[in-house]
């Protein structure tokens, strides 16, 4: 497995952490795992049956599902719960064009954790942000030939600027490797100027026909970075770099165990020699391609002429990388950890992390409920959690506990009258249901009380994605045939198999199965394999699942 | 003077810093300032009397002037020294299409430090992120009448979307505030939706015909806030605190001496009640609008219906505010504090704070310098400065100092072979020229570099505002009447003087002097005034200035 050692290891998230050996665990395929299918994930896997496009997932704003606070059970409806999760807590709004979407404060804030993370990651990295033009002449688009051809169907064009008909069309931007080669011409002479490392934080434009909020919107969030680099070995380097970036913020901040390769060559970027992903297994068991990092080679150099003189003085075209997350990782989050309750969400990418809720009867208890829940807001904001009181008077205890669960709030501590006599605290976990996640009798002392909440949260985190590693690991099917490779796929599963077929091949699958090859993991099994599909000698397993 | 009275603290900043009393300085109307012009500023003064038509200040990328780190004087022509820091100091490019601006890292690490600090004080005055989207349908810009008529001439229109003609057009969004009332809509309903206070990071477009980058660009990066609230008293106190949020910024981190104000009702936003501004003298005494904030009134709220049941369960439509700061103000720096060595900026906005460039002529030499240097580096970049050791073999130390000069640097340490003999370095200033800015045998003592760094910087940040505030004072011109304000005018300055007269006369004051009213500034001079065009009395005096 050549590609396994070129990787450096933050790429090498164990697939099976609950096993010791990698190989022994990975590798009896003759062996179906148990299905551990309850009654209620059994509907939830016939109802993915349905033919993928069959549904408009993008009611219009009137339509809009507003439960007040609740959520059609995930169980019963996976889609009609994701829309309606996303109304009640907020997290965002239909734009007043078709696909478009507002996103509100409590889902930005998400957003806001993502940017901050790989911000701070891209610098360390080397990379600067800047900032290019968001219209692109319609002819640079038109210049890689492959780019064009993935791109033209999806452009939203500007033809009147200023009053008057423009005398060549504008596209906004679909993603922005034309415009930035464009100025890369301009800024590289010398192999000094290399390797050139930016990104930027913009919108992006694609005029989707079927659109889902955060999934796929007509017009998005999302940073692009942008590389350019003396040779093709540098390049890979980077590509791979800036997959292991998002490989390590998936697990150690949205815990979500992505699976991380190398798309086929059906599913490369336009433009790309080769595409890297991290996919993640959804909570109805499709895969969310949630970011991508393109080892672009020389297609876009060689389109606009990007050179540099090296060393001896020849001039060369550079090697290129792109690379972008966006707005839809919100959606692989939610979609992740959701359950019949509505939102949860890991504590590092939680708005909230921490309610308080006080509880009480009588103007007395009240004073000293609010008293006391208002030092403990106070001592954990100022210790660095983010802490909501919620003391309104209009909604029961009751009403507000589902409603923060329902939002997704990581920990909730209750505070009643006989805590405050005894000094203590209740606190419940929100992937914790009912009496099993709740513990009395927690102590107010400070240093205590901090160095408590700050380990439930670490336990939360950590357990969120042991949960996830479960679910995926539970719903991929190794298969030696196409006749397995599709019963796992209608029941909904991710099927991984051999695989050296032709393109053609990949074609077909996806017709008669709605399946696409998701990527050739990086973590691969030794040895020689036999494609399921034809039963060649095969190098590399890929995964094939149903996709967003 | 009852508007003075309103003001929260923070929007007083002292006009005349260095008088202990505002009213004697201030009212010597009959006192004209002696002219401080040297020769070199004559020259700019004549060349601002170009008429302000006939320059288009964005040349087309191919004929971008590239100086390889030189610039032409700012004496000698303003606008050309603009132009070559932006070039040489890789602040921005020329976009491929007209008008369009490149925003390159050293240009956007500024405006990063502008987002940071707004951002924190956003949330602080309890607003939180959100995003709406680009595409507004075009319908929305009609709604409201001083809207459109103010916004129709400056629009980019998108007529096709995924290859099809659209059914109806969509303006790329030139301002929010008609999709923000759109959603507002379904977001208010009761007296506790309010207030809603929120703000986007976005970018906005504007089909301007003269551009120049920064200043004014097809596209821009910009934050706009947005608000609605119960009563016209707290939207005028909101949109106060905002622009007393851009005030404290400019004079505390951009170190730019503003004036704030409200504008004249021919100046003010369309669509507004009331604007509010910040106006920045540029080093060419031309104004420049820094910042704005609007106090709506309800006239988006009553196009859009956006309405609120109050505690008496009666229907009232909100009161609405919008603010906003946007890459223009990166301009306002760039042409604030320049000089004829190229950029000066204030180290609380300096990408680098510190250069350090080595200075050897052995290879010997070069071993203990670089490595004194390599530790100071780390020291102080330990310490939270941002720090950049220039050890680059091609360039000579001379050749480096005016490169990092040109660049804006504000302090440079020089560390030579006597220094690593004695353990001292020399420090220069950039904002005190030649020998006086230098200072010789300063120890490297990590405590103490640390503390005379950070001292030279702080004394740095205050003189850049002291040097603007003089720079201010002596170009602004009390006048009385017409003549006075047209000779003021003439010689490129700022003329203050009362003014009552109507919105006709000052269209007339702009067709013959290329003035307009900058701003009715919120520090105003006690007593019954005389207005300078019409002799009717005059509650307020207004300043009149050519701007960008």
């Amino acid at each position: 497995m050549a590609v396994l050692q070129l990787l450096p290891p933050s790429l090498c998230y164990n697939l099976y952490s609950s096993s010791s050996s990698t190989s022994t665990v990975f590798f009896p395929f003759h062996i179906r795992r148990p299905l551990r299918v309850s009654t209620v994930t059994t509907i939830r896997a016939l109802s993915t049956n349905q033919p993928i496009t069959a549904k408009e997932e993008y009611p219009s704003a009137s339509s809009s599902p507003r439960l007040e606070g609740k959520v059609t059970p995930r169980s019963v409806d996976f889609s009609a719960w994701y829309l309606d999760v996303i109304a009640s807590a907020e997290l965002a709004d239909y734009g007043p064009v078709r696909g478009t979407m507002v996103i509100r404060p409590y889902g930005y804030a998400i957003w806001e954790y993502v940017q901050e993370y790989l911000n701070v990651k891209f610098k360390e990295t080397g990379h600067s942000n800047m900032y290019f033009p968001q219209f692109i002449p319609y002819s640079f688009i038109e210049k890689e030939a492959s780019h064009v051809e993935g791109f033209s169907p999806e452009l939203a064009v500007v033809t009147i600027g200023g009053g008057k008909e423009l005398e060549e069309k504008l596209v906004v931007r679909p993603t922005s490797e034309t415009i930035v080669n464009h100025m890369f011409t301009q800024w590289i002479h010398s192999h000094r100027d290399l390797p050139l490392l930016v990104n930027q934080w913009a919108n992006v434009t694609r005029w989707e026909m079927r659109t889902k909020p955060f999934v796929r919107t007509l017009e998005f969030l999302w940073q692009e970075g942008h590389t350019a680099h003396a040779t093709a070995e540098e390049a890979e380097e980077e590509a791979l770099k800036m997959i292991g970036v998002y490989i390590k913020f998936s697990y150690e901040q949205a815990a979500i165990p992505v699976i991380a390769g190398r798309k086929s060559r059906e599913e490369t970027f336009a433009g790309a020699d080769r595409t890297y992903t991290i996919e993640a297994m959804m909570g109805d068991k499709k895969a969310l391609q949630a970011g991508t990092s393109h080892n672009l080679g020389q297609n876009f150099s060689r389109a606009f002429g990007t050179q540099f003189a090296d060393e001896n003085g020849e001039r060369k075209h550079v090697w290129q990388t792109s690379w972008a997350v966006s707005t839809r990782y919100v959606g692989g989050i939610i979609m992740t950890h959701g359950d019949d309750a509505g939102l949860m969400l890991p504590p590092n990418m939680a708005p909230i992390q921490i309610v308080i809720v006080p509880i009480w009867k009588t103007d007395d208890e009240k004073t000293g409920v609010v008293d006391a829940a208002s030092s403990i807001e106070k001592m954990l904001k100022e210790v660095g959690f983010r802490i909501k009181l919620d003391d309104s008077q209009q909604k029961t205890p009751g009403w507000k506990f589902n409603f923060w669960e329902m939002k997704g709030v990581p920990l909730r501590i209750e505070v009643g009258p006989r805590d405050v006599k005894n000094k203590t605290v209740v606190v419940s976990r929100r992937d914790v249901p009912g009496k099993k996640g709740k513990e009395f009798g927690i102590s107010m002392e400070s240093a205590f009380l901090e160095s408590y909440v700050r380990q439930r949260l670490k336990d939360i985190q950590a357990s969120l994605l042991e949960k996830a590693i479960k679910f995926r690991d539970s719903n991929i099917v190794d298969v030696n045939s196409y006749d397995d490779l599709k019963m796992a796929i209608s029941e909904g599963k991710w099927a991984r198999g051999p695989w050296s077929a032709s393109d053609n091949e990949e074609r077909k699958v996806k017709e008669e199965t709605g399946a696409t090859i998701r990527c050739f993991p990086f973590e691969q099994p030794r040895g020689q394999k036999t494609c399921l599909m034809t039963g060649n000698p095969a190098n590399e397993v890929a995964i094939f699942a149903r996709s967003y």
